[in-house]
């Protein structure tokens, strides 16, 4: 019974693929960039075109206005109160596209190459978003109806920090109510391995801006007589890690909780080194040493800087001693430490460590959130569980996600519902990278998925 | 006799005051920046400007191509051979602009406020050669031709390294040839202390390209995982200066020479904390905390991080560990430094930093150039700070300059000549920052002390 479902969403599925592919295309080509304000109108057309789509499969739709771009929340409710309700998180933002000059084919003109979709949010999070989509249209294609209750939350502002659905979540309590909190913004460690994620890292993310003077200087005539802001700044970087690969804020490490053994056992914590530097060039070397690659990316924090700026970064060479040095740094947080208490503690330390002469200034961004983790017990896991295994006759694994997804763990405290990380994203995506891209093969398998995994909620209730 | 020369001059200078402003600010106009190849327009048709002038101050002109931007020489050798011959240096290239929303007016529109032209090159160099060419006018009007010898060589790579002039300074030697050497680029303390500079430092720039991965990187993903080239960089930088402010390249100090005892008692060491900050808004905190800023910065070699850059460093924020991080070093040199071998010792002691995971490469410039040092007891020194002291009806002081020169001493080699140090620069004129700007009293100034200079040399022949 179960497969004969699978089999009627797979030929619906297949009898429309070109057709469904070509509103990928579209879904892709807005610039939705959420991060630099003027892209802001293309992110607020995107919005209009998924709520569209929404509509269509008979959704009631709402824009909640926020500070930033509007959150769009769609509900079907139709299943009626004796099945549960399924609450399901995307987003329609994207990251910035720089360095695009690295970029084969124009981040957004997608192109398509090998079978995957070359384009910024390919992967993350439009393309997990589009088959999330499909699946509710399959469902409604093969039965005329839903067989749960599906409420459906696509944000714009989560490569922001997610600071605009955060500040209106206790106004739509009510609203958000659900049994289950499906976030399908995760992967899986290689194409052929299904799995879901138990877990994610919280994220804390600061500014650096170190001031030497109110003017630029000439190395020659003031090299020596003042601290140049950026000797300072690498300086006090260089201080926030020890040569181990350990993080030298003190008090960093206090709230990390140790992993369950248990869980541990379960983990697919493989890396493979060789195919790894043929994706991305780089070897396992970051991190703390006594750790593997993967328990080091899932269960320890890091302290990572994203981005250094200062001086004269041009072609040629300019005898200048800046003004002023910056930097962008992100903590990755496990459970249980807070945010907030570690946002504290590198402040601190930043500034315990600013040289006489330098002005430093540490501004701990909104939109930091704890780590997140689901119960490989629970009945959300194990229905999706079954849903991956039948879609690809295998059977599943679990490991965590090294990213965030800060808002989680808000969402699930204000509709009650135990949360589920769900997603077909792999490592070389090159998620906010240049040339990101998603197989058009994981379009259909995701549906497919979304599709049988809401069946099996249905059926246990 | 002395007096009545000075008078004379002075009276010429004052009654051609409004037209001399007018064709400063044409200079100035030019945005003759060598670094960046765009300009290259700019500076060409700013050279051309140049040899008009010349060549309307009875000069025989010649254009020197090179492998960049052209050297401009010009000669009137009418005073005869029983005169002597001084080759004049200045050259008419600037630095970029950047960060150019800090001017108060833009770089390339000469703007006068409060008796100073502000302008990119109003000092460096473009005042201070052209007060030169006002001292030939004056004299020329005076007396209807020049006292010595005159060669005067302009070049437009100094900002760069002055590469295509020293290319071709062994096929000039014939040309060069001169008894003294006047390099017009340099300073005094203040406005109202008279000075000469007795040496310069060195120099020896380079860039650092650090490599992590072929690809930028999710730092969700991956943090933990990969070593973060900016991470590498802000250890491997910090390790090159330990916490005295000594550098900690391994060699580094080997043939620095101790100043002159004798040399030091005559040297104009005080230093103003107060009017520094309130000039520069910073504090002599940098270098070596055992010695006085002046110390510092005339008698003390330098390792200075001119310019940082990797990651995201735009609005908002961006979770990556970048593929690249880049920085750009200059050392300042002082005797007996060999640029060639400093530079040997700095990118042999960055390489041995990297750590695992990490390529680095290290690109050491070409431009490099020793300390210069000039004899207090010479002939021009007399001559010159005669000259200052009957402008300035004062004693005169002697400094030593913390920028460098590269072509100094190749230029001293090549014509076989006595090194002179001479300028009116002043520490708070913002060379090669925004809103520099030079003093319309000292293009007047500039140009008496030259004339008499000359008028001094060509009596003691």
């Amino acid at each position: 019974m179960q497969s004969q479902s699978l089999e009627r969403l797979k030929e619906l599925y297949e009898s429309n693929q070109e057709s469904t592919l070509d509103a990928f295309i579209e879904f892709l080509k807005f610039p939705s960039i959420s991060s630099e304000a003027e892209y802001a109108p293309h992110v607020h057309a995107c919005a209009k075109w998924l709520k569209e789509k929404m509509e269509g499969l008979g959704f009631h739709t709402e824009f909640w206005e926020t500070i930033g771009h509007p959150v769009l929340y769609g509900e079907n409710l139709n299943a009626g109160n004796d099945k549960p309700t399924l609450l399901i998180y995307n987003h329609y933002d994207v990251q910035p596209v720089d360095p695009l000059e690295l970029w084969k084919s124009p981040p957004f003109e997608p192109t398509i190459r090998d079978g995957q979709v070359y384009a910024r949010g390919a992967q993350d999070n439009k393309g997990q978003c589009f088959y999330v989509m499909q699946a509710l249209r399959l469902l409604l294609e093969k039965d005329g109806s839903l067989p749960i209750n599906i409420k459906w939350l696509i944000e714009g502002e989560e490569e922001t920090g997610s600071e605009g659905l955060a500040s209106i979540l206790s106004e739509r309590k009510e609203q958000l109510k659900a049994d289950y909190l499906a976030i399908v913004d995760l992967g899986m460690p290689a194409a052929h391995i299904p799995a879901i994620t138990l877990g994610t890292r919280g994220i804390a993310t600061f500014d650096v801006t170190l001031k030497g003077s109110s003017v630029d200087l000439h190395s020659g005539s003031h090299g020596g007589v003042v601290f140049n802001p950026i000797h300072a700044l690498v300086d006090i970087l260089s201080k926030c890690r020890d040569e181990n690969g350990r993080i030298a804020i003190p008090g960093f490490y206090d709230d990390v909780r140790a992993v369950d053994e248990d869980e541990k056992k379960r983990l697919f914590l493989e890396f493979d080194h060789e195919s790894y530097f043929k994706a991305f060039g780089a070897h396992p070397t970051g991190g703390e040493t006594t750790l593997s690659p993967m328990e080091r990316a899932w269960t320890r924090p890091t302290f990572e800087i994203n981005g250094i700026h200062g001086g004269y970064t041009g072609d040629g060479f300019k005898t200048v001693i800046p003004a002023l040095a910056f930097a962008k740094i992100s903590c990755r947080l496990v459970p249980d430490q807070d945010p907030k208490k570690i946002g504290s503690l590198l402040a601190e330390h930043l500034k315990s460590l600013a040289p006489e002469g330098i002005e430093i200034k540490v501004n701990v961004h909104a939109g930091s959130g704890g780590a997140c983790r689901s119960n490989l017990h629970s009945a959300s896991v194990k229905a999706f569980s079954k849903a991956y295994e039948e879609v690809f006759s295998k059977p599943i694994k679990y490991t965590y996600e090294g990213g965030s997804i800060p808002i989680i763990n808000a969402l699930s405290d204000a509709s009650g519902s135990e949360v589920l990380l769900l997603g077909l994203g792999l490592p070389d995506d090159y998620m906010h990278a240049p040339n990101e891209h998603f197989g058009i093969d994981r379009l259909e398998k995701g549906a497919l998925i979304m599709a049988r995994g809401i069946e099996f909620l249905g059926e246990k209730s």
